[in-house]
């Protein structure tokens, strides 16, 4: 058995089913022994941010890490910035990136870089394999790595000759090890806050954003007066019908520090204290008033859920009602597309137990509050700020849970940076419908241009902010690459073809003019 | 004047006027400053790597630095792929990649990165800029960078507050410096060898495959009965009708080793010894005979040209006839379509003075013995291997080159990775046309498979390498960002086409159905 089938049945052992991939040369013995092995589906991208956005959103909703494999530093590189908006999402993922053979590296042939320094920024854990005895131990701790919570980025880098040599066959995974338990001290802290009758914000992120955590936090809240809010961006939320809602943080930072004015105290659940996305002159990087302090009650890798629990006893929440959200969801919208119009009919049309991946950027701004009464569903947003993350998160969620139908909310520049995705959405017969916001702008950078101080734009800087001229032809795109798809101009249309989308399996793209 | 004006001004005034830009919030200062400051066309592609490979075309061409202008690590890591490919060329070129302001960078937003490390593995040259008042000095000294022989890239990262805050003014770039001339004693070594007779080879690249040095080494060749080849890729090679032909390294090891068999010497003309593109099992990595030696005549950072007129003296070839190429073009091929036949009817009808772009990988990789007696014209290769560089490649070129008919030769599998190009021909009017060569494979990686070892490959491993399921429509994908295109199946179909596209200005595309 060589390197490369010690390496898939080391994976496969480990519970790592999935491989998102876009192999080249040196990657060829670990494909040719994926039909050696069983239990381990390979899903082709033809871009590699599409194969490792498709990771961050099988690991998101799966819970453990899909695989990527990806070709030397180059097509690493090409999938770095999925893996940065994973990294940021704390999503457990395992990236194997295939390179020269040892011995052939010195000669410099075209494709040699230095991966592993490129890698490092994006990662929490690099290795190169050294030999193909090796490589079975190095996945082991790879996969060890990357379920090490709350979830991280492992890159394991696999040089031809340790695929291809005698490997050492397949070695044990150590099963995930539990999240920390936090301190009673951090708990008692919290609740002194909570009891001190000063304005204490509830900031709740990761685990503590599922129905559980959510109900926890809510009793909190209503038991002590608290208020609760989730970061601007969260990689996965429970919410609609028979939840406790919770708001985030607002993205405009003017917005954000009216928000959070007055308030005393943070109690960070796996949060950090709110700052801006981007600096801007003479706005504050951190959003709360200077003398909010924050206290720490679970950091990131511990257990959020442990601690909200540990938390409601303490405080004499846990017979206290969740304050849940049981209001009817409105009325689809009708007649002309708006943001606002179509974050009702979202709020309308959004089906049980959906996966709503949100992309939308400006246009999506204000879905959140229309969509708190739709049907139960989970929400997954972008945390590295990287556009080009939305279609390949929603495939990756596809793959990892077929029996839901995934929704993207995507906008047309961020559609533009990954839309070979639709490709494989048509090729594994994925159920996602695409809802492509056609503002033909760079919208968001409208605002941003003025926020900044730059100045009232001239020709020349408006040109860098717009997508018309020629217009993208969003149901033409998605028609070539095997997606059908349809344009809408009315919410009464919007209504329709969404609705037709929901109700037949497969891809589908929407094609929403603004 | 802020800093980003004084950057803006530094680049115009030391000769980049073109820049190829994805920006985002961290770059509107810049983006403001292009319409206070005359003579600097911006460029806008729908991706990085299109944008990078964009540059890299425009530097290869003009022979001049273009800038790029990206947004942060993420951005920055989308173009990274031909960013490398541009370095393995020496293509000179200046990335300006914006970052958060130094004084937010420690609060850790989302889009946060190690941008400087992330960079060096793919730039020669690395700064942050740590205020307004440097940001002009930087920059004048990241073109001096770009343009040391021969060619360089080099990246400046630009926070958001040496952006906005009072910059210097412009700084004026020192003129670029000559490539050093070779030492008598490498022309007289090299002089040696030629005469020894032994079987020797010139190996050449870079600017010795200009029509100058191509006719200086063929001279040398015939006089001395040396062989004449270049490298197995190159960045620009004048070719065709009138021009001295030189023939390739070929790509594949068993055929690479049957071409230099027998070789007792190699002189280097830019160039280093012929190593194989990947490691195979049993095959060498260095593809000249084990007691090949190899004789530097000039590094590639030398004056080549110079060190070819001086050898050429040397060897008394200077009065010795150029022995270029002057058979009469092949008539277009009809009939069924192959590699074969397209390569015949390319070489029939490639107008004079177009530049040539090849990314055909495999359907291409006849292409070049058909073309030889081709109208003369500039042919470039990806000299780094990472797929994706033709379409970007294509759209530089012509950018830097609006007089001059550019022919994009495409697989399926590469156009795929930076297919937002055709959005950018469209919206410039670039004259290009890209012949798609729809394979519906990464056909290279069946021969792979096979060259590695892998064994015979199942269904899984075969899925990994087919494009197929569902077909692509290239037409469709093309007319979609606004791009006119058709599809042909016969020769006489793909004779018509192509004339016409050749003949018609702006931007075109043909399928071509393999």
């Amino acid at each position: 058995m060589n390197g490369a089938e010690s390496l898939v049945r080391t994976l496969v052992g480990g519970g790592v089913n999935v491989c998102f991939a876009n192999p080249g040369t040196s990657e060829m013995h670990f494909v040719a022994a994926l039909d050696r092995v069983e239990g381990m589906r390979c899903v082709l991208g033809l871009f590699e941010g599409v194969v490792t956005g498709a990771a961050d959103g099988y690991g998101r909703m799966s819970e453990g890490p899909a695989a990527t494999l990806l070709h030397l530093g180059p097509g690493m590189a090409n999938g770095l910035a999925n893996i940065h908006n994973a990294n940021k999402a704390s999503t457990p993922m395992v990236n194997i990136v295939g390179d020269h053979a040892t011995y052939h590296r010195r000669y410099d042939a075209p494709l040699t870089t230095d991966i592993e320094t490129a890698a490092r920024p994006f990662s929490r854990w690099v290795k190169t394999s050294p030999d193909a005895r090796s490589v079975a131990a190095d996945g082991a701790a790879a996969i060890a790595a990357a379920r090490t919570p709350p979830g991280q980025i492992a890159t394991l880098i696999l040089p031809a000759d340790t695929a291809w040599n005698d490997g050492s066959g397949p070695v044990e995974v150590a099963p995930a090890s539990a999240p920390a338990v936090v301190s009673s001290e951090a708990v008692a802290g919290a609740a002194r806050v909570l009891r001190s009758g000063e304005s204490c914000l509830l900031l709740v992120t990761g685990r503590a954003l599922r129905q559980h955590g959510l109900d926890l936090a809510g009793r909190i809240a209503a038991k002590t007066g608290a208020r609760l809010m989730a970061q601007g961006s969260n990689a996965r939320t429970q919410r609609g019908r028979g939840r406790v809602p919770v708001d985030r943080i607002p993205y405009v930072v003017d917005q954000a520090v009216k928000v959070l004015d007055g308030l005393k105290h943070v109690i960070l659940v796996g949060s950090k204290m709110p700052v801006a996305f981007f600096a801007y002159p003479d706005k504050p990087s951190l959003l709360t008033p200077p003398d909010a302090v924050g206290h720490v009650l679970a950091r990131p890798e511990e257990d959020l859920i442990g601690a909200l629990e540990a938390l409601a006893e303490e405080v004499g929440a846990l017979s206290t009602p969740a304050p849940v959200k049981n209001g009817p969801p409105p009325a689809p919208a009708t007649g002309a597309v708006t943001p606002e119009a179509l974050g009702i009919s979202l709020g309308a049309l959004i089906p049980e137990h959906a996966i709503v991946v949100d992309e939308a950027v400006t246009t999506g701004r204000g879905f959140f509050a229309p969509t708190l009464s739709a049907a139960p569903h989970d929400w997954l947003s972008n945390m590295g700020g990287s556009i080009g993350i939305g279609m390949p998160l929603a495939t990756g969620a596809a793959v990892a849970c077929p029996d839901r139908k995934v929704i993207c909310l995507e906008g047309d520049g961020s559609g533009m940076y990954t839309l070979q995705a639709l490709w494989t959405q048509a090729r594994e017969g994925l159920d996602v419908t695409t809802l492509l916001f056609s503002n033909r702008s760079y919208a968001i950078l409208r605002g941003e241009l003025a926020n900044v101080g730059a100045g009232n734009p001239g020709r020349k800087a408006l040109d860098m902010l717009d997508l018309g001229h020629p217009d993208l032809d969003w149901v033409g795109l998605a028609r070539a690459m095997g997606v059908p798809g349809g344009r809408v101009t009315t919410m009464e249309a919007f209504n329709d073809r969404f609705t037709e989308a929901l109700t037949t399996p497969g891809p589908y793209l929407v094609e929403v003019v603004l």
